[in-house]
Order: structure tokens, then sequence, then C-alpha cells
């Protein structure tokens, strides 16, 4: 067992084995890029998608739509070189918004992140899953095992065998992606420049008039596209692994980011534009730009494949993200405390457990239809960016300094953006999906609260202060009643009536009876004994042991003036095998159970071990 | 909780309330008899799926096998009447090989008559539901759901309210099927010879020449037929509970049940030729031929529904007869303890929940099939036969009462002709599922034998001497060593303290860190407290608490020279909602599950109420 654990999760981990590493920019930036720039794996096509479906094509809207996203991108990403700069420390929107606003905004934001991070996961992974099935159909129909073999079997175990995110197998297929993506994206515009590349038929571009229905498709497009934002705010976050000087490096590393997404957002919608691709089953947009370009030769399947590879790495990066952040809440008090601890590798292995479970159940639920899972998706990116950001405008007003004025028109202009945005989703893809988040996060806001309020509670009833714990520790000489229940006599019996007497107290043995003949032998049995331990026989009209020794107790406790505590001693029986179990009653088990549940009763399980 | 199991099973019952009831002969003709008196719902029908399912209609031997199912019914009768003479206290064929043949025959009686009683169920609820279904034909499809609703909502529960056998709702229903059955016999045969019923064309009678797959064919077909011969034996296991004179009224019983049997099986046998029905999906031949004789009109669905009902009966005498069997096995120690364990409503409880759990999978993995049911049926139930017979020959030969030849011939031909029943089966049924049965009555004896060796070694290693149970409580003043783990200085760690101090023994406060900082804090705070209590504290390096505890206990114990016992006491939060119990890490109950399977540490748990 033990070893087996070892060869899957590695030895476990001394805490002095903690390390922190700082990161050169061009490893951050290919670490905490990934999720940002794998969004453009589905974020155009979520665009078409939409004009496309509805049983009206509205394809001459989709530059509108795309030049809105990357507007909106400029804007993200300005608001954000703030937040670097506001939060050397790091910690995201949850943190500033705990210190600059308060607790409600505070834990909106962490609502917000939590349904963020897992569906980055469940995203993430069900596309790469369809990169990958793009490229090889024979996997159609097993999208859903393969999302969750990705999940338990690789991200899980990487995750909690702890690997350094730094690790170098986390650096190289961001690069792999940008190098491919960049050169289809040279190659296409290449081929459509000298006029190898098909021509659109002109009147495809057409635009119908723009009444309500238009109107609302292309809103509903631009809140499917502004997933392709989602995970720009992971540098701003994280600050203190950037080499000195942190802020300066974070804030480079951040545009060279954004101007990368953007060009490939760019390059990507004007070939889907220029070929005239449409949304198709099982196949994505980019494979079948991909195929358009280079055909289905190994350049194709370098593509698709860095593609899966980078979409999994983003889901990585939420397990980067997440368990941190609980943890983080747990020392807050917002969430069980077990989260904030460590497991055997140094990794937040309960937060890495509960991802990996709420993302399954995403995914078997959707059924990895990354369509489905977008419309839920956005929401909680955008309500984070809007929180992060007005959290900033507070900050700047209060502590005014230099410059704070631009500052607070830059974050409260980006804050507003950002909440029209939250508005734009929440009201075009209510009734896709958007409901389901609007409906989670003040639900895991009032869990938050009520999981607070317990800890408090608990805190206070636990409190105790050193002049108490000393007088309670003082009492004269507590008196301790021992009840051991006895059904025969026998070895086991010996000893734990021996037990019992070895305790300081008064020992009563108990015996319940079924039948008045039985009982009258063992009652002779128990006078030739001549022991000085007095014997309190009771029947059991209904043939239970359990219920008339809880009556007994209850009895005991209405009267037990003199005595301080009632102890039961309870054998348990160690049986050589485990199916030997099986054939003893659970008598002792269910007693100690239901006692348990008892105020001021003591159980003490005395082992007694079969020797076969 | 316990309103609603009072509603659902009534209140339970004291051991005074157990009462015995003896029947007049017209009640026990029909409480005895549901069994075999519904197996005509399915028997005369197996046979002709055999000869009728082969893709070669052999339905000419039809009426050899009825007539040697008839001629075997006569002589296993005659053999029975003597088994009930021989018991007049009752008791299967295991008590009597038991007590006759030894063990192994009575292990194989044993697992045979398991086997029957849960195949009894099995193939008489599917029968019945098959009965149902054919007369409304819209529960096509839900026979497995409707077949669990029988045996879950009305068996198990009837028989865990613990309804008297001798209850009037279960003699009317089989006077109501005699009823239906003979009306429809006299009808058909009268049709049959008045000729108003359709005329068998006389070709399809014709037999075809006796290959060896013939004859494998209508052997198989006998061996199925003998399924109609199932729950003959119940009137001799229940002698007790006729009325005085006892064994004279069971005989007469056994005589009158055996020829209502017959002519139902003569009668069924001859409509169905004449009338020369087939078998169909869905639709029991039984309905066939009502709808035949009286067409689809309100004696068609009383026939219907008194089949449907008589045979749900026939499952409820497996109830009657495997609960009590187990609990006499129980007594001698073959299967675990508790099956002779009376539940709260003087029912055997447990073995009600092992009936209905067992019969249960049968149905479910063999969907309600009868006709794969069968295969499995017949064969324990003539091995039984065969061993209560065979007891028979050998209590004869050995008390040599009055006329103890003619009985010895009797049940030595009895033995031997359902014995080769037994090989028939076997063998022409063998790949059909005879295998299974084969295959598990020995493994059953093998179980039945472990459980008795397990039992008899645990007896060996409780039991003690008088002398020795008195000398081994005279260990004069045993020394108790207490460790109390504490983590930090709370109300909780103050009571857990207090209550280690008032039982008699050494004290050692336990402290597991993982921080150095914290724990100096710490250390600093119990200093001051200037109490005489020592305490240890251990850095766990791998952040565990559970772990370095165990391996302080464990060195202990290798050093633990002075002390008899080590004794943890440990608190145990009960939160006031179930979900506060999850906000709390579960280490005192890891600990304890742990700690109890080590030899020698006793675990006493310190109940600590939180107010809310």
């Amino acid at each position: 067992m033990r070893n087996f654990r070892q060869l899957l999760f590695g030895k476990p981990l001394r805490s002095e084995e903690a390390a922190h590493e700082r990161l050169p920019k061009w490893k951050a930036l290919s670490i905490f890029s990934s999720d940002a720039l794998s969004s453009v794996g589905y974020g155009p096509e979520q665009i078409i998608i939409t004009l496309a479906a509805s049983g009206m094509l509205v394809y001459g809207y989709f530059g509108y739509a795309t030049i809105a996203v990357l507007a909106l991108l400029t804007i993200v990403t300005l608001s954000y070189v703030q937040v670097a700069r506001a939060n050397p420390g790091g910690g995201g929107s949850y943190s500033i918004a705990l210190h600059h606003l308060g607790e409600t905004p505070a834990l909106t934001a962490a609502a917000a992140l939590v349904a963020d991070y897992v569906l980055t996961v469940a995203v993430s992974v069900s596309s790469g899953t369809e990169a990958l099935v793009s490229a090889f159909p024979d996997l159609i129909g097993w999208e859903v095992p393969v999302d969750l073999a990705v999940l338990v079997l690789i991200l899980t175990i990487i995750n909690l065998r702890g690997v350094r995110e730094s690790s170098n197998i986390f650096v190289w297929p961001t690069y792999f992606f940008m190098f491919g993506i960049l050169s289809m994206l040279g190659t296409g515009i290449y081929q459509a420049l000298t006029g190898t590349a098909p021509l659109v038929p002109a009147e495809s571009l057409v635009r119908q008039e723009a009444d309500w229905v238009v109107i609302l498709l292309v809103l509903r497009a631009f809140a499917n596209g502004c997933s392709s934002m989602t995970g720009i705010e992971a540098i701003s976050n994280g600050v203190p692994m950037f080499k000195e000087p942190g802020v300066t490096n974070a804030i480079k590393t951040t545009y060279v980011m954004s101007i990368l997404l953007g060009l490939m957002i760019a390059g990507i919608s004007f070939l889907f534009i220029h070929v005239h691709l449409l949304p198709a089953d099982h196949v994505t947009m980019l494979s079948q730009l991909a195929e358009q370009t280079f055909g289905r030769g190994w350049v194709y399947y370098y593509i698709q494949l860095t593609t899966m590879l980078i979409l999994y790495l983003a889901a990585n990066t939420a397990y980067n993200g997440l368990p941190p952040l609980l943890s983080i809440m747990a020392r807050d008090a917002y969430v069980p405390r077990y989260l904030a601890a460590k497991g055997e590798r140094l990794g937040y292995s309960n937060g890495i457990l509960f991802l990996t479970l709420i993302s399954s159940v995403l995914i078997v639920i959707f059924q990895g239809n990354v369509e489905h899972l977008i419309s839920l998706y956005a929401i909680g990116v955008f309500l984070s960016f809007t929180i992060a950001q007005t959290s900033l405008v507070v900050k700047w007003t209060k502590e005014r300094e230099a410059g704070w004025q631009s500052r607070t028109i830059l974050n409260g202009f980006g804050a507003s953006i950002t909440a029209i945005v939250v508005i734009v989703i929440a009201v075009t893809k209510f009734i896709h999906g958007a409901w389901i988040v609007l409906f989670f996060i003040p639900a895991m806001i009032a869990i938050f609260r009520a999981i607070h309020r317990h800890y408090q509670i608990a805190a206070s009833q636990l409190h105790i202060s050193t002049e108490e714990f000393i007088s309670q520790l003082q009492v004269s000489n507590p008196k301790n009643l021992i009840i051991v229940p006895v059904s025969d006599i026998t070895q086991i019996v010996a000893a734990t009536i021996r037990y019992a007497k070895a305790l300081g107290g008064d020992v009563i043995v108990l015996h319940i009876y079924t039948d008045e003949a039985a009982y009258r032998q063992f009652a002779a049995k128990w006078e030739s004994l001549k022991l000085d331990l007095p014997l309190h026989a009771i029947y059991s009209p209904y043939r239970s042991t359990v219920q008339p020794i809880l009556s007994y107790v209850s009895e005991l406790e209405m009267h037990k003036s003199i005595y301080h505590y009632i102890t039961i001693v309870i054998p348990e029986f160690e049986t050589a095998r485990w199916w030997h179990r099986l054939l003893h009653n659970q008598t002792g088990w269910i007693l100690r159970t239901l006692l348990i549940l008892r105020d001021n009763i003591i159980v003490s399980t005395l082992p007694y071990h079969f020797k076969e």
C-alpha cells in the first residue's frame, strides 16, 4: 500500500524541502500565459458558433465581434498592469478585495474565482481533447473517458506529486504552440495575399439588417468571444515568482503576452473569415484551418498536438491557482480548515482533489461539450476582473500616491467596461447556462459565510483563559463510575474487568439477558466467583442488548450526583482474518457509536486480538 | 425515524408475545400447499418450452414427459408421508440428516435447501409477474422493477412485520386459485369432449424417431417438468403446526395436496396438447389457455390475478422456511450467529433480509427470466429429497420398529428415483445453469465448515476456567500510562486532561508540531500554566499528526516494562449540525481507528458537544 502510493506520488517531503525559485521572464511568460494563449484554441470558434448556429448566418458580423474582443483585451491588459503594481506580494482579487472593499466583495470574488478555476479545468481539458479528436477521428465518442483520464491519471497525479511549477516540462509546450500557430498564421496570410488560398464569396460577408435579434446574436457572440481572455490575470497574481525587479518584469511579460494573444486572435479571425470556415461536429475550426493551410501532413499533426498540450497545460494552471486560494481562504476560515493543510508532497492535496472532483462532475454533466461549458465560463472571469479593478480604484483614492488620478481613471474605466461585459454575458447567455453561475455564486457566498460563522462559534466555545484552565484541572478527586457490559465468563471479559479495575473508580458489571433460565445459570456462576463486583442484570424484552444499556446509562446520568464521569469499557474483537469479522455481531461497534453521541459518557475501547 | 420504522414494521414485540397456533387441516392445506400448487403456473409450460424451442418441435413427447412427472409425484408423495411420520417434531432434511447421516450430508442438504428457498423466491416472484404481464401487456419491459417491488416492498416488509403464517390473508388466495384452475379445466375438458374446442391437427402429434438428440430433449423436458413438484416437502416440515393428531392430519393433507396437484398437472397438460398451444414471449401458456377457454373477460382476469397471487404467496413460503433453517444452523454455528437472533417483531430479521438480497440479485442477473431460473431450481429440490429419504432409510434400519422393512423399501426406492432425477437434471441441464448450483453447493458447504471452524477456535480462545478468571483479576495494582494528545490550550483540552487525571495512572501530554515558531509559543504558554504534567513534544516533518503519535506509542510499547496498559484519551467533537462535522478534520476518528488495531492500546473517547 505504502509502496504503491510512493510509486504513484513519490516519497513524502519534509517541510524544510519546500523551495522557492524565481523565474526569468522567458520562463515566466510560458508558465503564466499557457492559460491565456491556449484560449485561442476555442475563443474565436465560439464567436462563429453563435453567429452561425442560430438558423441564420450572420457571418458578416464576425469581424466586429473580434474587434470588440481585441479592444477589451487592451483595456483589461492595461488594468491588470496596475494590479501587478499594486500587489507586489501576489494574491488574487480575493485578497485585494478583502483588504480594500470588505468581506462581501471579497467572497464574491472568491466565488467567481472558484467557478473560474473549475471551469478552466473543464473547458481546457474538453478543448484539448477536441483538438486530439479532430486529428484522430477514431476517438469520436470517447471524449468523456479521455477527459477523465487526463484529469485523474495525469493532472491529479502530477499535482499530488507536486512537480514544481517552474519545471521545464511546463515551459516548452507553450513555445512549441506559439511557434506552430504563428507559422500557420504567417503561411495562411501569405497564401491569402498571394491568392493561393480559396477566395471568399463576397456575398457571404453581406450583413443582414441589424434588428434586435441580430444585435442580441452579435452581443452573445461577443460574450462567447470574451472567453479568449481568460487567464490574463495569471501574471499579476504571480509577481513574487519573478526575478527582481519583480514588478517591472511582470509588467513587461504581461505586455508581451497580451500582444501575442492579440496577434493570434486577430490572425486566426482574419483567416477564419478569409477561408470562410464554419463550425463542424468533431473537428475544431483551428484543426480545419491547419488542414486548409498545410494539408493533413506532419505540420498539421504538430499543430493539433501542441494545441492539445497547451490546453491541458492551461488546465494545470488552475491546479496551481485554486488550491493556494482555498488554503488562504481556509486560513481566513471561509472554507474547511483542512484545505489549508499541505500533503505529503507539500501540495495542497485536499484542494487538488476537490478541483478534480468538481471539474469531473462538470465534464460528465456537460458531456465534455465546450460550447455549453463556455456559457458558464466567462461570467466568473469578468466578475473577478471587475472586483479586482474596483478594489484598486478604492486603493488609489485612499492612498493618493503620485499619479493616483490617472490610475484611478484607468482602473475605473476598466472596472466599468468589465462590469458591462458581466451584464452583457449575464443577459445574452442567461438561458444558455449563465443562470447556473449566477445561482452558484450567491450560494457559494452563503456557504462561505456559514462556514465562517461556525468556526467563530466553535472558537468561542473552545476558548479558555489560562486561569480557568488551571482551575478546571484543580477539581479535587473527580469520581468515575466504570461500567463493564458482560454477557458470559470468558477471557475477554476477564481482560476487560481487569482493565476496568485498573482505572480509578467504582466498577459495575452489567448483564443484559433475554432468557430467564440462561440468566439464572449465569448468575449462579457469577456468584460462585465470589468477586466483590456488583452484578447488575437487566431483562431485555425486545431482545436488543444495545437499547437496555443506553437506557441504563441515561437513568444513571439523571442520578449521578456523586459521579463526575461515566466510563463504559467495551472490548473490541480483532479477528485474524477480515471475513471472520463478519461472523461476529457488531454490538460493540454499535454501542460505541451510539454512546459517543451522548454527553458525558466516555467510551473506552479495549482491543482483544484473536490469534487465528 | 423510530416512528417511521414503527409505521412500516409495527411496534416491537416482547419475547413473551411469541404465539403458537395450531391449524385445522383446511387452513394448513392452503398455507402449506401454495408453493406446490403454484408450480403448475410454470411447470407444464417449462416442459413444452424445452420440446418446442430447440429448432425441432417434438410436441408428441409432451404426454410422456408429463406422465413421468406424475409417476415421480406419486413416489415422492408416498416417501414424504414417511418423513412426516418420522419427524413429528418438524425440521427439514438438514435436521434429519444431521441426526442420522452426519455432518457432510446434513450440510449438503442445507446447501441444497438454501439454494432451493432462494430460487423459490426468484422463480415464484418472476412467474407471478409473468402472469400479471400476460394480462396487462402494458407492463412489458417493467418485469424486473415489478419483481423487485414485490420482493422489497411487499414480501420483505410483511415478513419483517412478522404477520402470522396462519393469517387468513394467506389462506384464501390458494382456494381462489384452485377454484379458478379447476373451473378452467372443467370447462376446457367439456369443450374438448363436446367438440367446441379447436381440433388438434393429427400430424402435429406425430413423434419423430427417437434418436439421441430427441432422448436428451425429452429428458431435459422431464427435468424442467420436475419443477412442478417443488414445495411438496412443506407439509412434512410443518407437522407441529397441525391440530392433534398432528401426524395423521399432516399425512391426510399431504395426500389431498398431491392429488390436487396431480389433477391440475394432468388437466393442464391435456388441454395444452388438445388446444395445441405453443410458448410465446410475454404471455404465459396458462394465460393462453385461460383466454382460449373463456375469452378475455373477467373470468380470464380472475384466473390471471389469482395465479399471480398464489405465486407471490409461494415466494412467501420461502420466507417462512429459510430464516428458521438459518437460525437452526446458526445455533449449530454453521452460519453467522446473528442469523439466530429474533428481530423487534420476533421474526428472524437478518435471515429475511439475506433472502431478499440474494433473490433480488438472482432476479436482476437473470432479468426475471423464469425459463433460465428453472434450470437452477429443480436440482436443489431433488437433492434434498434424496438426502431426506436416505436419512430415513438409515433411521428405519437402525431403529427396526414394526413395519420397518416396507418403509425402508419405500424410502429406498424413493431415494434411488430422486437420486436418478438429480443425475438426469445435472446432466441434461448442465450447461443451462445446473453447473451454477453444482458449483455453489460445494462452495456453500466449504463456507459452512469454515464458519464452524472459526467459531470453535474463537470459543477455545475465549474459554477461561473459573480459577483462572479469579486469578486474572487479582493482579496487584496494574499500572496505567495515560497519553493525552494536545494541540492547543482550549476548553476541550482542559476537559480531556481533567478526565485523564481522574483515571488512576501516570499522565503524559503529547504535542505534535509542524512549525518550530508556533511550538515555542505553545511551550512557553504551557510553561506558564505551571501544571505538574510532563509535556512531550514531537516534531512532525511530514505534517501528519497521526503518524508521530503511532510511532511514539510503538516506541513506548517496546519499553513499557512498568506499565500494564497504555490508554490514549481522544476527544470527539460532536457538532450541533451534521454538516458542521465536515468542517473539522477527522484526525480523532482516524487515530482511534488506527490505534484500535494495535494490541494493548486502549482508546478512550471523550465526547465534547458543541452547543451550536
